[in-house]
């Protein structure tokens, strides 16, 4: 799809990386705002249309902290092309993620505690409430658990993503991971994870909560990706 | 009740919309505010007094970027009247709420987490608490199960709220809906809806939690619509 | 203790009184600070030091509105002295606890969520930490349930207290009333309230919690009383 | 290791104190802002390298309030050398740390609810998610009830983080201590306690959490200790 090396690649796409560079930075400030991330964790990036580059967020830097000169640009095996720091230990994870889906243009990872909690059970989140079938067009599926460092993660959510709606996958004993056609959808998919990884954990609490019927959900879903928003 | 056209209707009510703009503008503030919604879900709209039209929150925009001039105005049909932007995905609903309830002058709606774990559940919550007799002036009850898009919701809420003192309704599987005199008391309901929805859901995780005599509630919630307040 | 009018009386406490307005309204910011408040709900009042007077928060005014000329100075009967504004709807309960409390100097009230599920169930709060042994020297007691508007509820915190070490009582189907020497004194015991009442909650949820001994609340509670703060 | 008198020592290391005197300070802002504390509870403390001396939070003060200039330093027998504050009650439990252990230059200590409520049961926290196997490389502990005020509390924490990789302790009845090779660090693992505590204990609310496989932890521990952060 493209050609010369990652960094003649990234001198052509200057102009899109740096403003990859600020909306990256400024999407990581919506983690702590929702209450998905503490201290450092947590990490958004975003594909840079036509290359094989990624930006993503350094590794273990203070969100307070976080400048767009900060964040990384890898290529999509996770290499490092431009970037005075180390990139998320996340980096593989996403960079396969990006190979393997090419409608893929954003990706986030949490481990916001309540949908956490359903990684902890290896419990897939039933799509129970109407802002889940809009967001999430059913259950949010359970992947694998995996080992940080290779390509098992990205393998697991692509492969459990695979046949379902769901923008968001809860990978077992671990975390969130969410995909999006840029990385504000992304961010949105983590946001609404959590939101509905709460709900229907406190409705459960106190009793059987059904899930919505599948034509509901179908409707539902349908009509969202179609009629909602500017 | 009016005539005309809904535009002439607007021209001839230029002063209200553009305080109910600001009004209704500045009490979504008060959503995020108060935690009962996320990203951009959750809206409020306002009757304007003495024509066929309301005033509503834009589809699908950031809390972040609502200003005055973005909301719409719309007829009690639900059609757009003024405004550059597509107004909310439920406008259906409050169009159909101020069709039927002449005393609304205020719509308010929620998927608050508390509130909506009791709708998951379809289960309306007992009025077991002082603050809840006092704004509700009973049980809070449950709506039906409807789709999104044409009159249903609204109906849902109109026939519940029939022969209920609250203002607040939990619609099954979807989230609460509250109304009010004027859009400050819907919201206010909202915030109390999510607030009882709490406790209460807190208190039964512990233990049966006893509804109050209705003579109790009866006295509370008098005495609070006639002393409470400046 | 004094002669003359109240209104004499607030004349002769004119420089006590302004520095009470100040002080309780500034307190009265703790309230949503610390999450013990929802919209207008929760109060707290100041003793008038050698007079039969208090300064009380006004009656469903918004916490962001609140200002110390708003403030209403009582009697000890809980009618107004000075004020534009109706007291707070709690008044009474204020009052009955200042006329039989003469070593009460301040009184805080909220329907704070944890604690006021205690209340909903009628359940006293064990002391199951250190940090309740600390400030309450013992379980937080369950008072009577009692209608607002005359001496009712004053009467439960009172009687409930009697015998207590705890500064808090929680008022069935109600909420939380607090008491202290001065009014910063309530209020951190409101404070530290919903804060144990949540922690012994989340403790419970999840299997037995013991009580501590008594001996060691009793000699945490006698060094906490003596050797902590400055 | 050093001589002389400690305010000799605290002389010879006047400009390590005043840095330490702002970055425990700073630190305590951290506190509050993660939730993981109520009023003036909780309190932080920083080894001075190379000395018998400690920098440690004044008792009792508000956060609102805390100064570089209110830090108190004290040996490591407790007793105050420089400082017109009382220093934090907690103050023998730093000090015996520091003595017992070499490796430790920072010590914080929390009620934090989550955490508290599973040393309100007395019950160690399972390594159940990745985030914990991270941090702290296993379960976290539980040490025994101890009252406050002499070495109890100190021996409690060294006794019991003896053998484990954690960070650290939970004090049955009471709360969480946390050590680190400087004072960050054991912010940073109180923080990351309350948020392990908090996912673990809301996923077995909805049934059982199985301890992720040793060999699994052992991987993540080693890798996030040398492979995380820049």
């Amino acid at each position: 799809m493209t050609t010369g090396t990652p960094a003649a690649e990234a001198d052509a796409h200057r102009d899109t990386i740096e403003r990859l560079r600020e909306q990256v930075c400024a999407l990581h400030a919506e983690l702590p705002r929702w209450n998905l991330v503490t201290w450092t964790s947590g990490n958004v990036s975003a594909r840079v249309p036509g290359a094989d580059l990624m930006v993503i967020k350094p590794s273990g830097v203070s969100y307070d902290d976080l400048r767009p000169e900060h964040m990384v640009v890898c290529d999509l095996d996770g290499r490092v092309v431009e970037g005075r720091h180390k990139p998320s230990s996340d980096t593989a994870a996403h960079a396969h993620v990006y190979r393997l889906r090419a409608d893929v243009g954003g990706v986030a990872h949490t481990h916001s505690p309540y949908a956490t909690a359903w990684a902890a059970r290896g419990e897939a989140i039933p799509c129970a409430i109407t802002a889940m079938a809009d967001e999430f067009g059913g259950d949010i599926p359970v992947g694998p658990f995996a080992l940080i460092g290779d390509d098992a993660i990205g393998r697991g959510i692509v492969d459990t993503l695979e046949g379902h709606r769901s923008p968001a996958v809860i990978m077992r004993g671990h975390g969130v991971f969410t995909i999006g056609a840029d990385p504000a959808a992304a961010v949105k998919a983590a946001v609404m994870c959590e939101d509905v990884a709460r709900t229907v954990h406190i409705a459960r609490q106190a009793g059987p909560v059904p899930r919505l019927p599948q034509e509901h959900i179908d409707a539902l879903h349908e009509r969202y990706r179609n009629a909602y928003g500017q």
